[in-house]
């Protein structure tokens, strides 16, 4: 067989295998040494490609692309620093156990580590964060190592699969000439490359024992003031499990933007929403002294929460994670539970009795509630408050659409400001490692499972992912953008730097000054600059009803802010106290 | 001692160390762990404080410092995927040998792997591509802990120094509170931080014994076919010292344009700079077979060099690197000679006689100045060669300038089309790992040296690092920027993928249709598309001699292009063989 035909038998069956294992997704950086895998993806026609030339961006769209889609995405980019561009999305997809599998080309053995151009050591590239590293051999064109590189395929997709889902890295070692032989009769309908996927994967999922079982029904009868508290996860499924934990123990559900909770078709009565604002007063957190608390998903977003935990560490923590990872941030004693947490919610209820006493649960939801009506006084702000424009984005978004969230400031709006509601948005930010990069490229990547895409960032995110805007130009996305641009560093007001007054503003504030029509306008975007929640609310109609790109910016004032913020803290807090002081007389 | 205090005085000594040990220059990324190390370097008059927002090009940035200035650069930034994105820059680093000092906050042990916020392992994040990697002891006010972390200051930039140079990471595990008191008095003049560097370094070179020389003295009086061929370099005196050894080997220099040798006060008639281009005549290379190649530097970029190198694998080849790395990517045998090479070149030089045969020298010297009469041809060509960019780039630099130049062609044109000449202009490149990520940010950062900068490249790299233009910005930095924009990636149509016509466009053309001028705008930059050779020259002019970003795009045709570089080369092949032809026939 000559070389290119080998190319394309070996990696063909590569490329094969992986959409028979169900990747549908690549995306590519352009490149000479990944010349064969690319061209043998376009030329499959089970595969989407897309491309990007900015490497750390296309891995974030990618990251983007598996979350809202729930299944493995590919990436692939040439040798040489090409790779190392993905790194923050895959330490990202990591820590947010996002299925992405990470293709890179190489120089064969005898290019590497002797000068030769654009080779350096690809092995082991991303350290401990991808869940295995594989290194492929030479392609060759006997049936045996077109079954390994197929394997391999098989290997590296349900590895990022299997729970805790998560990144793989498989290194393409390629020789000269780079040009597969497309002409091989049907490749993929006959020869060599028709095979049935020979590796399939069930995988079946942590369960708890009937023994267990009973013991964690005995502790949820004994202690009756429990919390169901749930971070950022991704099984749909989950939201309604915990409604039904929650029916029978009577312990409220603490529902994080990010835990698939606060909107959707679950009851949401016993869903509490408001705690990032009424645990940050003191009076509160003295009254509500837990017995119990079970987490699900990743820490929440909320740090009045982890204060509220640190401050009742004789509570008993239950950590549920299917996962098996260590999640407890509060080292104060905890119960880890291995276990998949809807089967977790579901075999516990359904061995519970309904709780009866609902008191523990009314004080928090009339808490939540009395909460809620003071946030309903944000109506009647005209200042361009940050806070003020989440309500408006929710009453704007049509049902099932996405809202994507930067870090930073906007995710904890969103956690503040978010209510509960029916319309089933799906709620996402890049809470792995609460990065600020790569936030456009995600939010267009989730975006391409065809749900109305809306992002609320700030302006030092939006700039920091602007190479990402590309991708909306070049395949015609659909997505509204708005950027909350305080002109540089929103959250260190918030912070103790900021009584620093003499490098605060060169270090943290970091104003940039950037008029970002000119980028939006390069990228084809439509640009509004809204000064008025009317026009912003229009906007955002025509944002999320017209085609293309649109980028809302508004301006908005640190300093006036962070005063409305505390202004808003403070007026709840002396509410609450009130309220607190009237029940304990009462 | 107070937490604040502590901060002070631990960190503070590490920051002053950094000064004592020559490092004036810190690329800052916004952040909150690290606000202690910000605030104590913005405080220090010693130490320039540039703020990047986008860790990648602050990396860059500090990587062209660090070349052009010759000294360790440090980079800073807060903890999580901040940290990653520095992941290219310090690759290019390792691999071209620049002093970055990397410096990462990260949350303390306790808060590692529990799910904490913006919490990963930062335990060896950049694997094998620092020459050593540290983790500091957490603050501590005693002198004893003061002592320890300003040897670790101490050891770090000396490590980043030391050849083979490169980046050293060190990582600062901080508990909160995160802000120093700046009010300890006087803090760099008395008290506990006021000490002579306790470390101090002397950094003899490698030198070859009397033996040895004796030795090579031999062997190039035996040898009287030689080159001289010198890569990638930075070492000011060994254009010099390679003149020496020539005059007296007769041995013709092979100068790459990186090489520091193209340009410069050193007598320039034993340069050879068009073997890229004659090279290519198979004529030429059958009726050159060299006895002996002395390589300096990296690989030459050249590779119809490297294809020249593997014709005559008879040739011994001593390939000199006081680095003591392996740069041998032809594998075909040779003689590693680990010293300091423009030592090496005036030891043995000085024990060598005259030759005084020059007959090999001059048939290089001769195919060299036949080629550039052909190339004076393309001064004729009114249409928008990229090729011929460079003679007018080259006549309009001032003397002393920064040529900063892009990977993939604009490189490669470089070393085609610019001649030797007295001028002194610095030519660089990333050249370590080719990657075309960067080069808007290592180009600025050159450019704080203070010459005139021109940077020459493609629209793809231009498109990668378009965030690095925020320094131009921030900083009032002078620049030029040359964009040869054919509109995606002009190298593929040199390589064989070119044939795959139906997917070449998508997947390695890969038009953007970007109008660059808006974002050249955004950075208040000022932005000409030229269209004639005319007003090229006089856009240029303006660029160098008014202050502020200039960017000037040429749009160029990537066809075009290929047809005209092809028909020269072409030309001179067979201009080149029948000089060959006759001269063996006479």
């Amino acid at each position: 067989m000559e070389q290119k035909q080998i190319l394309s038998v070996y990696l063909g069956a590569f490329v094969d295998e992986l959409t028979k294992q169900g990747v549908s997704d690549v995306i590519i950086s352009p490149g000479s040494r990944s010349t064969p895998l690319a061209l043998l993806m376009a030329e499959n026609e089970k595969i989407n490609t897309y491309l990007h030339v900015d490497e750390r961006s296309a891995a974030f769209f990618a990251l983007g692309m598996a979350k809202a889609k729930k299944k493995a995405v590919a990436i692939l980019c040439t040798s040489g620093t090409a790779a190392a561009n993905y790194y923050p999305a895959i330490i990202e997809a990591y820590h947010s156990r996002i299925p992405l599998l990470v293709l890179t080309a190489d120089r064969p053995h005898e290019l590497r580590d002797v000068g030769a151009p654009q080779a350096m050591n690809q092995l082991h590239l991303f350290g401990d964060f991808v869940k295995v590293f594989i290194e492929t051999a030479l392609p060759e064109g006997t049936e045996r190592m077109c079954h390994y590189i197929r394997s391999t395929a098989a290997r590296g997709v349900s590895t990022s699969l299997t729970v805790p889902a998560g990144p793989v890295h498989i290194n393409f070692p390629l020789r000269e000439p780079l040009v597969p032989d497309l002409t091989v009769t049907d490749l993929w309908d006959h020869g060599i490359l028709k095979r049935e996927q020979h590796v399939d994967v069930t995988r079946g999922q942590k369960r708890l024992s009937e023994a267990q079982i009973v013991d964690y029904v005995s502790l949820f009868t004994t202690y009756r003031k429990g919390l169901i508290v749930c971070g950022q996860q991704s099984d749909e499924r989950l939201a309604e499990a915990m409604v039904l934990l929650s029916e029978k123990t009577g312990y409220p559900i603490l529902a994080d933007p990010l835990s698939g909770a606060r909107s959707g078709g679950h009851k949401g009565d016993h869903i509490v929403e408001c705690y990032d604002t009424f645990l940050r007063s003191e009076a509160v957190v003295e009254s509500l002294q837990p017995d119990i608390i079970i987490r699900f998903g990743d820490s929440p977003v909320s740090k009045a929460f982890s204060l509220y935990v640190q401050k009742h560490a004789n509570a008993l923590q239950l950590i549920v994670d299917e996962g098996a990872q260590w999640r407890d941030p509060s080292l104060i004693g905890a119960e880890m539970v291995y276990c998949n947490e809807a089967l977790f919610c579901h075999d516990v209820a359904e061995a519970l009795p309904t709780c009866t006493d609902c008191k523990w649960l009314s004080t928090w939801t009339e808490l939540n509630a009395l909460t809620k009506e003071q946030f309903a006084t944000i109506h009647t702000y005209e200042d361009l408050f940050e806070g003020k424009a989440i309500p408006i984005l929710q009453k704007t978004l049509p049902e099932g659409a996405t809202l994507f969230v930067g870090n930073s400031m906007p995710i904890r709006d969103m956690d503040t400001f978010f209510e509960v509601d029916q319309k089933g948005i799906t709620i996402m930010a890049n809470r792995g490692v609460n990065g600020i990069d790569g936030t456009i490229s995600s939010a267009l990547g989730a975006g391409t499972d065809g749900s109305p895409l809306v992002l609320f960032l700030g302006d030092l995110s939006f700039y920091h992912d602007l190479n990402g805007l590309l991708m909306a130009k070049l395949y015609k996305l659909n997505a509204t953008i708005v950027v909350m641009n305080n002109d540089g560093g929103g959250i260190f007001s918030y912070l103790p730097q900021y009584a620093e007054k003499k490098h605060f503003e060169v270090l943290f504030g970091t104003p940039l000054g950037l008029d970002y029509e000119h980028t939006v306008r390069m990228y084809d975007g439509h640009f509004a600059r809204v000064e008025t929640w009317n026009e912003f609310e229009s906007e955002l109609q025509r944002g999320i009803h017209e085609d293309g790109l649109h980028v809302i910016e508004m301006k908005t004032d640190r300093e006036k802010n962070l005063h409305m913020h505390r202004t808003l803290w403070n007026n709840i807090n002396d509410m609450l106290t009130k309220h607190i002081t009237s029940r304990e007389r009462s």
